[in-house]
């Protein structure tokens, strides 16, 4: 019953578009941009993540034979139309960011340049992978941070949204930054490490919890993390893991991966007891495990007041999202061309809400690294057929109070374009073979190009963006 | 890429648990239940939802080839293991609250017995899909009481978490009381009505928004609502589509389906101006929608301040459950019966956290009704081999504080049981075959057994909940 085809994962209201545009036919040309407004969780920037299944969506779109036939007992659909439909594929163009990159908001994340009735039905999917996926990322780019270099592992399947959620988000949350996840199948499909040991089912299924603890020790020597709360951490928990990890070093068993995993209570004071007495038995290097509805401020909190955790179950909170769960990207027209013309024609949305105004114009984004810290400095959004170079001077201004500038020397910095081709004419251009793990490491990479005031978590820097039309009339 | 067989869709505990049972052999069946222990935006009551995806998952477990081999490259399972997964097929026996049920707190939402590899397996996977859906139905509930009968389209696709939260969240959200969605693939997997018109992108595709309106209208003269905050609602947006609605009316064109869609700006002040000019220009009985990041409490607002609003497109607040966005359930073990033995050990685990401290046994629950007015009176929490009768009186208490009491009279209410048998030693017995417009139906009927005080937001009653052995001891 789980659909393999997406093609109908749209909104009724695209297909009536279609049909509309159906029967008022032009040769026009659209562009349409995917962006959002704000940084989850109010922070300094966002990663981009979603894109490969952004790409297998629009490779795999097709109306089946069933799909004409339900849109068909709908009763609004014309036979002309649905015969079109039959015959649907892709043929625009679409540029994107690359996964695990830093973005930031207004931007365009992705842009679609179509037919309009092409472009109009892949909105809702394109956003709904992009959406769910970016803000995954972006929150487990949160909690490794506060993480502060230890490992984070995805714990969440059971609390996500729907299978997909459990799937994708893990997949995010390991580009994001994560170790690993417990989700089996999201290691069978994206090669990512999976990591788990026992819960406390398996405690209660043994007469003691002394013999439940050995029995898994029997079993997995090499990867021995003894869950200790499921009666009392202090007084039976660690004195039976560290009965059981003496008895193993006396067996002559290398004690390599091993250590307790605390899942409720005071992770804080419990942690720091439960290390004094590993490390009084002699087991100092032991794995310090915490889980328990944890998120990166309440990471933070435990690290603030000398926790000794050196891993980190992360739940609920990064795989729902949990305060921020919408990341709230939005696809709005920009541009539109007619047949022949040479250049686009900018389109703008006004609005009472102010910030639902859209940016028009069929644009580029250049981000501008500081060339000898690799840090960023501002993204510079044109129009699509404008150059810049490294070579010339550039004046930046805060968008918003425009008096605030700092010109940049030629020389002193480099440029990247940071929208990619993917589609061409509505076949796939991109040949980014970065496998997850790969994906993870340039995230890691990204991440590094921000200014550790764009990283914090309260009232972070926002990187300046730039309009080439202003810079022009500025400089 | 989309999976279609689940089966890893576990977490890796689960399995290295797994194939620690198998190197430990028992007869032992367990019991564990299923369930939450605090209503989503700390409500009344909880909707269930997502039973008919377990069922599908639970019929459909099994180990591919693939799937073997790809555990077996973990390098941690032993050849028996795998081959003992190969040969995999669920044996046991669940029992659940049919989709569409309220239900409460700390009471199993799902039982399952089975021999405790199969139990544990299963675990993730039944929690992430019970834990969405009954959110998601609770969630749509509460919205749709806010707008005390008007219609609610859910409309949330492009801003849910992943593909299957957007499908089954859709499917969630009408069974919980909306009147149709967006989402054309859940209107085409599930046969519920789907809605919309179009978008800002349609309105600035033509020279104008009057042109847009006239060549909407005449496409879809039946169903026409019409964007009108695309420039300026009050100076554009209703003038024009009043002018359309004009002309349709001079060309004879019965008005039936049509009015505006408004989505930004001030709501109440927007709809009320708007009501008052198409009022004055003949067309008071039009549809006046809504939508812009709407939720229960927003619409509660607009009602209390006099909006105008008939009619309500709900996005990213429903969809993602915002401010609650995990159900929050749980699967425990509560009791072990060896081979041989008639009744079951109940299992307990403590917890620093005292929430955290599980209900042992074997247990099933009785719904107790007021006869007279059908509303819930209490949930009888029992032992599964315990009656109770309508014949005989109850003694009814508030499991905290525990003097507070009411005696009920045999003859005044009426019992049912609310857990129901769904497999049984592995088959599905279940045969349930409501559609889902037939479980929305349901959950009306359900939440109309619900007392006004504990459907309100605000400190809602708690239904009590009472234990049979408390019970005797008391009475």
């Amino acid at each position: 019953m789980r659909a393999s085809n997406l093609t109908l994962m749209t909104d009724l209201y695209e297909l009536t578009m279609m049909q509309g545009y159906f029967k008022n036919p032009t040769d026009q040309i659209v562009v349409f941009d995917a962006f959002y407004r704000t940084n989850p969780y109010d922070g300094g920037y966002a990663v981009s993540c979603g894109l490969s299944q952004v790409i297998e969506y629009i490779k795999g779109l097709h109306f089946s034979y069933e799909d004409i036939e339900y849109l068909r007992s709908l009763g609004i659909f014309e036979e002309a139309f649905l015969e079109y439909l039959a015959g649907f594929h892709f043929t625009g163009s679409i540029w994107a960011v690359p996964e695990g990159t830093v973005m930031f908001p207004r931007e365009p994340m992705l842009k679609v340049a179509a037919p309009i009735m092409e472009a109009q039905l892949i909105e809702p999917a394109i956003l709904n992978m992009l959406n769910h996926q970016s803000m995954i990322a972006t929150k487990a780019a949160r909690v490794c941070m506060a993480a502060d270099g230890d490992g984070v592992m995805e714990f969440g399947l059971r609390r996500a949204q729907g299978p997909d959620a459990g799937i994708y988000g893990a997949r995010a949350a390991v580009i994001g930054g994560c170790v690993g996840t417990s989700n089996v199948i999201t290691g069978q499909m994206f090669d990512v490490p999976v990591l788990g040991t026992h819960a406390h089912s398996w405690i209660m299924s043994f007469p003691s919890e002394y013999e439940a603890f050995k029995a898994y020790a029997k079993q997995y020597p090499n990867n021995c993390t003894l869950l200790v709360d499921t009666y009392d951490v202090l007084d039976s928990g660690v004195p039976n893991a560290i009965r059981v990890f003496k008895e193993m070093r006396e067996a002559g068993i290398p004690l390599t991966k091993y250590g307790i995993r605390i899942d409720s209570g005071d992770l804080a004071y419990l942690s720091k007891r439960a290390y004094k007495m590993l490390a009084e038995a002699g087991f100092e290097d032991a794995i310090i495990c915490a889980s328990s509805d944890l998120d990166e401020y309440l990471i933070m909190s435990l690290k603030a007041q000398g926790a000794k955790i050196n891993q980190w179950g992360v739940g609920t909170a990064l795989i729902t999202s949990k305060g921020w769960s919408a990341f709230g990207g939005v696809y709005k027209l920009a541009a539109i061309k007619n047949k022949g013309d040479k250049e686009f024609t900018p389109k703008i949305k006004l609005s009472e809400n102010s910030e639902k105004i859209t940016n028009p114009g069929d644009k580029k984004i250049y981000r501008i690294y500081d060339r000898e810290s690799g840090k960023i400095r501002a993204d510079l959004i044109c129009l699509q057929e404008e150059t810049f170079s490294e070579d010339e001077d550039i004046l930046l201004f805060d968008p918003i109070e425009t008096w605030k500038k700092t010109k940049l020397k030629a020389g002193t910095f480099t440029l990247r374009e940071v929208l990619v081709p993917v589609f061409e004419n509505g076949t796939c251009v991109y040949n980014d073979t970065a496998s997850t793990m790969e994906l993870r490491s340039r995230c890691m990479r990204e991440i590094d190009t921000l200014w550790d005031e764009t990283k914090r978590f309260e009232n972070p820097h926002q990187v300046y963006r730039i309009k080439a039309a202003l810079l022009e009339e500025l400089s």
